[in-house]
């Protein structure tokens, strides 16, 4: 592959999608070539796989189901839009990757890392991202910050418990894949940014 | 699990519907409790997850997609409709099951056996049938019989030489699944109707 994948983590509220937003015009005021892009979705059968998991009327879906459900969005998202980006040398940003799958379904869910990492196999030996960003921030600062959960989202519905399991697992995370940096985002939006340029930076993914 | 679990397995035009319909109002005739289901499918996310899998339009999707798909629908089909059954002490009929991902993902898409059967270990360890009947044509009789495939089905699209290496797939799993039972279809329709319910009687799954 000749372009660079590098992917972002974290809680609920965590900022993500602040911080894509202000690298995306970094990125962009600095005439750099890249792509965003999202999980689960990202390609036209993910996103119809995505709205499955996401659908708050699913309540009865079981933790298997669900994890499956990301793995296959991931690989037909991978082939079908991250590879061919990577191919033609753009840097390609993802939000949300495997790292997502062992901290929500591997931990919070309780289905064992070893389980998720085997249905996630193709994602982890073939593409593994050049660094992972895990904005680091505990949930309940998090869901502070963003004033409550969307009702209408499977996922955010749940409470502050399953995603302090979330965290912990992520945090669990950092010593096995040395690819995933935490950034610490206790600062302003703007102090976070500029800490994710600088890694990105030093990581050699720009200049 | 108090109740019986056989699965019927075979390629596209082998009969599977007719012989699955004299089995049922034979079964209904003699006062057997049973629910027949079939996959992927047969409950109301599996059927959600179904329609991705056999929309005509979905032609981007990439074979390990395909099989992650058919696994959480599995899943989630036998945590919801099929367990709770088999508690009641029903009989549960289910048209097509694991061995259809082996046969079809494993061998004829050539993802291997050993990826599709990781990926399903919950269903192999877990839910193993009583009892797999597999109708036994080959792909060319079958195509013969079924006067063409439905311009609608992604499946049923593909050519005879992908039908052919299904057809080689499930002989593949005979000896290394001995609960798989192959049954001749070259008679007819009331034929083989009587050879599967002899065997269904032989297995002690029905008196």
């Amino acid at each position: 592959m000749k372009g660079k994948f590098i992917t972002f983590e974290g809680c609920e509220g965590s900022g993500k999608s602040t911080q894509l937003r202000l690298l995306s015009e970094y990125l962009t005021e600095h005439g750099v070539d890249f792509i965003m892009t999202r999980e689960p979705g990202g390609s036209e059968i993910s996103e119809e796989i995505r709205s499955i998991i996401l659908n708050g009327k699913n309540t009865a879906m079981c933790d298997e189901c669900e994890a499956l459900l990301y793995a296959a969005a991931r690989i037909q998202h991978l082939k079908e839009k991250v590879a061919p980006a990577l191919e033609r040398g753009k840097l390609v940003i993802c939000d949300r990757y495997v790292d997502s799958s062992l901290a929500y379904q591997g931990y919070a869910r309780g289905l064992g890392t070893e389980y998720v990492a085997n249905i996630n196999a193709f994602a982890l030996e073939k593409f593994n991202p050049d660094l992972t960003v895990f904005l680091d921030i505990s949930p309940a600062d998090a869901f502070n910050r963003k004033h409550g959960a969307d009702k209408n989202d499977r996922i955010e519905q749940l409470g502050l418990e399953f995603h302090q399991k979330v965290y912990s697992g992520y945090k669990s995370l950092l010593p096995v894949y040395p690819r995933i940096c935490a950034v610490d985002c206790s600062g302003t939006k703007f102090e976070t940014s500029e800490k994710i340029i600088k890694l990105l930076k030093a990581k050699d993914i720009i200049k």
